[in-house]
């Protein structure tokens, strides 16, 4: 019998190096698989479809709403981004592990679809850092840095409905933790005990 | 703050290759510490006190049931084996991770008494594969071979118990896999999400 694969959801604070980390995992474990988030907005210079995300008319994506088709979904700005479930289901089915990398909001949304998944929260070393990560990317004026910073407090807090925290200093090291947990939870007995013992005693 | 470090209890059906999988561990993973039994039998040629095992009278060993200072103990064949508790929490509280080989009936003691022990169960890749890794060692006859078989069905029952369970095929590959699992229990947000938060949130 095929063994489902895992839904992994990474998420975190933004500024907290989601993004940078799933490159790294997926670049150094290529067996895992990312889910492409579907989107209405229009794709930047560089951006390719199906690759970086799945462009999709308003239309369209009323659509996945109105079918149920979407894990999670959120409008920012007056785009829509969302995780198509189709897709996830195919690869999970396939035996393939899933990687999810999404906002907290996001995360907790699918946790309550799918609350068989493995979900990881990433923090950073501390607030100055995270300060300084944003400060980086020089996007945010001093009144909006303090907002985020504060929202940043209360999202660290949702931490407790994760199954696993990683502080991200080092991305390769951050990378290697989260693909320790995707192995463990693969010998998880309460996933995988009645199927194992099975097997063995039968010979299944 | 000194973290702690993990009690990990690696167990399974007498003939599944838990030793060799513990050295092995110990071998690949010199971080590891490994908490040696104490016994009331004589040393073989070739063992040593303190590394083998903690060689005791029977007097000593008694004492030490009565002051409580064993993890879990039993008796086999009028000899007595037994877990000191002070070496392994003073390696816990140093922030070592111990790892404890022990039978199922041991390692189910240990649970009561720590019951935020990682708890590993070793399967084998079969019944037919488990009587033919017995037979290898040749130390039992026909009859007491079907008897080991049929305990280690009912033995394997008890995986119910444990967090995690590994088939042991390749002892490498097990070994790394107990890694991966030691690993993830640090990012477990259940033992480490209240002190982490701390740390973000307040530079501690």
């Amino acid at each position: 019998m095929k063994k489902k694969g895992l839904l992994v959801v990474l998420s975190g604070p933004s500024g907290v190096g989601k993004n940078t980390v799933c490159d790294q995992l997926l670049t150094s474990y290529s067996n895992l698989e990312y889910s492409i988030s579907m989107t209405t907005r229009s794709p930047r210079i560089g951006e390719t479809d199906g690759e970086n995300y799945h462009f999709v008319s308003k239309e369209e994506f009323q659509t996945m709403i109105a079918n149920d088709g979407l894990l999670e979904w959120a409008e920012v700005f007056g785009n829509f981004y969302g995780t198509p479930q189709s897709f996830v289901d195919r690869r999970l089915e396939q035996g393939k592990d899933v990687v999810l990398e999404i906002d907290i909001q996001g995360a907790l949304q699918v946790k309550k679809k799918r609350p068989d998944g493995v979900f990881i929260f990433l923090l950073p070393p501390s607030l100055q850092e995270l300060r300084h990560r944003i400060k980086k990317r020089g996007t945010e004026d001093d009144d909006a840095m303090s907002k985020r910073l504060e929202a940043a407090k209360s999202e660290i807090n949702t931490v407790f409905q994760y199954d696993y925290t990683i502080i991200n200093t080092d991305i390769q090291q951050t990378a290697d933790w989260i693909y320790s947990v995707i192995s463990a939870e693969k010998c998880n007995v309460d996933r995988v005990g009645e199927t194992l013992v099975k097997e063995v005693i039968n010979g299944e």
